[in-house]
């Protein structure tokens, strides 16, 4: 029963990723979105592009529960902004505190796999990781683009700027990348991103 | 090309399940819970809580799928509240016209998959389909007695109600079961539950 009360506490902790926003938008721009409910439609992404990952046989269970976690840390760190290079120099020990409290609720077997399981992501060395990351890299590029640019253009993100951070996606999908490239040069002629 | 497409409005439509909200409120009792972000909260659920299932050996790739997906149709059906018996009549009709539409978005082989867990989750018959009902039942629960049942009184919640309507959990988890007894009985002595 004690076991079950330290897992009860963990899906009680979490409910606060609800309240942690990214900088896109909904698709209807009416509002920010919060990092869980990213988490759930990049879980969704992740099932549904597969048969466009450079990799066959992944281990989808592991994959889907990376996408799951793969923010949980935010609720302490924040969100960091991709393109802001300053916030991004200490993210990474931020958020290995965060993992260290977070995580740390739960008992020892489970509290190894989901943090194992965020290294794993973070490191961007296995399939799975490769894969998720490209996935988790795409869809603010997809938002960005059907949102007109709107956070492209508030934050000054430029053609240069949006390859350059996002090159990781060829190595988990080398089918995703192409469209990224595609999405971008539309972007530029439509005025979605301003041009370096 | 065309195949990726697909996928790529089935991702940009489900962006709306972020803007269908649920009964049940955040832990802070600051808003509404929508229905993407119960989506995650599930399937993190599922994923911690597999020890405490009636089952061995469950396909939880699949289990985590069915979380992910069970609430998609309420893009079109809209929520049902759990205890609101005229709206849960033409529930399953309402459903399953939004099923046929928002799943149709997808090719055939990535529609049938998702549509048939859904189908699955509905029946109830599987293990799986057993375990993520129980623990999508647990949920609310559990944020009804932590907000001190606000929304039990709101909506005239007794009792009797709480545990006729969700006996199903056993079906799934006789440990969640046990614990939900025990959550109702506390919720009546600190007064959360109007006694019936």
């Amino acid at each position: 029963m004690e076991k079950f009360t330290t897992q009860v506490d963990f899906i009680i902790e979490i409910d606060k990723l609800k309240s942690v926003f990214r900088k896109s938008l909904l698709l209807d721009n009416s509002r920010q979105e919060n990092v869980a409910e990213h988490s759930w439609h990049l879980a969704m992404a992740v099932t549904l592009l597969e048969p466009y990952s450079n990799f066959k046989n992944m281990n989808m269970l592991k994959a889907l529960k990376m996408a799951l976690i793969h923010d949980i840390v935010e609720i302490d760190a924040g969100d960091t902004y991709a393109y802001d290079t300053s916030a991004n120099k200490d993210k990474r020990e931020r958020e290995e505190k965060a993992a260290e409290r977070i995580y740390g609720l739960l008992m020892n077997s489970q509290q190894d796999e989901l943090k194992n399981l965020w290294h794993e992501f973070e490191e961007r060395k296995t399939p799975e990781a490769k894969y998720v990351d490209a996935v988790d890299r795409f869809l603010p590029i997809m938002h960005n683009y059907l949102t007109k640019g709107l956070n492209w253009q508030a934050f000054g993100v430029t053609p240069t700027m949006v390859l350059t951070r996002n090159s990781p996606i060829q190595d988990g999908s080398e089918f995703l990348w192409k469209f990224v490239n595609d999405i971008v040069d539309e972007a530029k002629e439509k005025g979605y991103l301003i041009v370096d």
